[in-house]
């Protein structure tokens, strides 16, 4: 059966997750409703490179699916854009791939974007986009602490209860946190990640950028392994899933 | 009465635009509500520098009103805000001001974003924030075009039929196409604008863009001050005021 690589936009909000669940909308779901509808009717299975949570966002999510025949890699991505309108879910690529390409197991790096709105203010065009913290932050302080992340951890402290991976420890390939105007955005990148480890940890980095905790104080939690150390997990509307690197890249 | 100069972000997208009108949800309505709130239910009026036209968005709307006593600028500014929720409007930024400010006739320049994105798919996250052109654009002849407009002409071309100003002539100070990935954004400037004037350069530059007029076309119909040779006028949903700027600053 061919394989199709999709690169895959969108909007979290009214989604439970990219994971298919029973009783509840998935971007996944919609997806493969999309697909089995230009499939002739026959179901198809679309794997996702991240399972991304409630209210998470995808920029540039990569997914997979195979189809019962060929079809031009450009019709497909249009037909399944008609296919999911008006769901805020939309295919920006398509492209025919080998059937040894795994959306999930393939992948060699992520990188997710998280964005923090340092204001009084309600946020008005990005509610559910961006995260607003009250206070003013010390975005340098943040990029100083994020550093002690960097490199091979056991990332316990940062990682849900829920996590299923096989172990704790992963690698933080990079992290960067930069300041444009009132927005803090913070970008990182891994091979992969634990279940909520960057909303874990955007989550302690503010507790440094509003100053009620050190900088040093992320690499000491960090080390703890101790996931009661950990700061106030951040909400899902900030996070968005930006890159996914395979090795063919 | 004591004056207050308000920063103002919204999301045109509830809204019939600025303006106070009987019978559909407008900007200086709300506004007007939420001051009337905090001033003993005294009513205010508020006035702005840009009657900006329905579906479009400001990050920094500059407005004015008078209470009938005095408050600090940062109290103002969140009991605002508390009465303005759940409306996509905020207020930024308080300032106590003399009563020679007046947002519309003291300001000395409107500036004006407009985001399009070039791509087939649907928007997700920017539906209502952007408008999506489904071919492609060369920004840099866009960039071109637009440059015959600098300066003061009769924009008769670009000039709404419903336009109220005196006269068609406006000096525009400065207009720039720049391309970020898939997004083209139009930056513009001018002491004051035409109605729709912003919508409808964008409109035509488009023509441009997408190869179906030269470059030169952009100054032959301004040239031509004939509001029948003007591009279809762009939808509201991608035009954002950005800035006002007032003699003091």
């Amino acid at each position: 059966m061919p394989r199709y690589r999709l690169t895959v936009e969108y909007d979290g909000r009214p989604f439970s997750g990219w994971q298919r669940q029973a009783h509840a909308p998935s971007v996944q779901e919609t997806l493969e409703r999309a697909g089995a509808a230009l499939n002739g009717g026959e179901a198809v299975e679309v794997i996702g490179a991240g399972r991304t949570d409630a209210g998470v966002h995808a920029l540039a999510q990569v997914a997979h699916l195979d189809l019962v025949r060929e079809m031009r890699a450009d019709k497909l991505r249009d037909a399944m854009n008609a296919h999911l309108r008006p769901d805020p879910v939309a295919v920006l690529d398509a492209q025919a791939v080998g059937d040894d390409f795994h959306a999930r197991f393939s992948a060699t790096r992520r990188s997710y974007l998280y964005r923090i709105v340092a204001r009084r203010a309600d946020l008005t065009l990005d509610v559910g986009r961006a995260w607003r913290v009250p206070m003013k932050l010390n975005h340098e302080k943040m990029q100083e602490a994020a550093q002690a992340l960097v490199g091979k951890h056991d990332f316990s402290t940062f990682r849900d209860a829920q996590c299923q991976a096989d172990s704790p420890v992963k690698t933080l390939s990079e992290i960067e946190v930069i300041r444009l105007g009132s927005e803090i955005e913070v970008r990182c990148a891994a091979p992969s990640f634990l279940h909520r480890q960057v909303r874990s940890i955007v989550g302690s980095l503010v507790e440094v950028g509003r100053g009620r905790e050190p900088v040093r104080w992320m690499g000491e939690i960090l080390a703890a392994a101790d996931r009661s150390l950990c700061g106030p997990v951040a909400p899902a509307e900030g996070l968005y899933l930006t890159r996914v690197d395979y090795p063919d890249q």
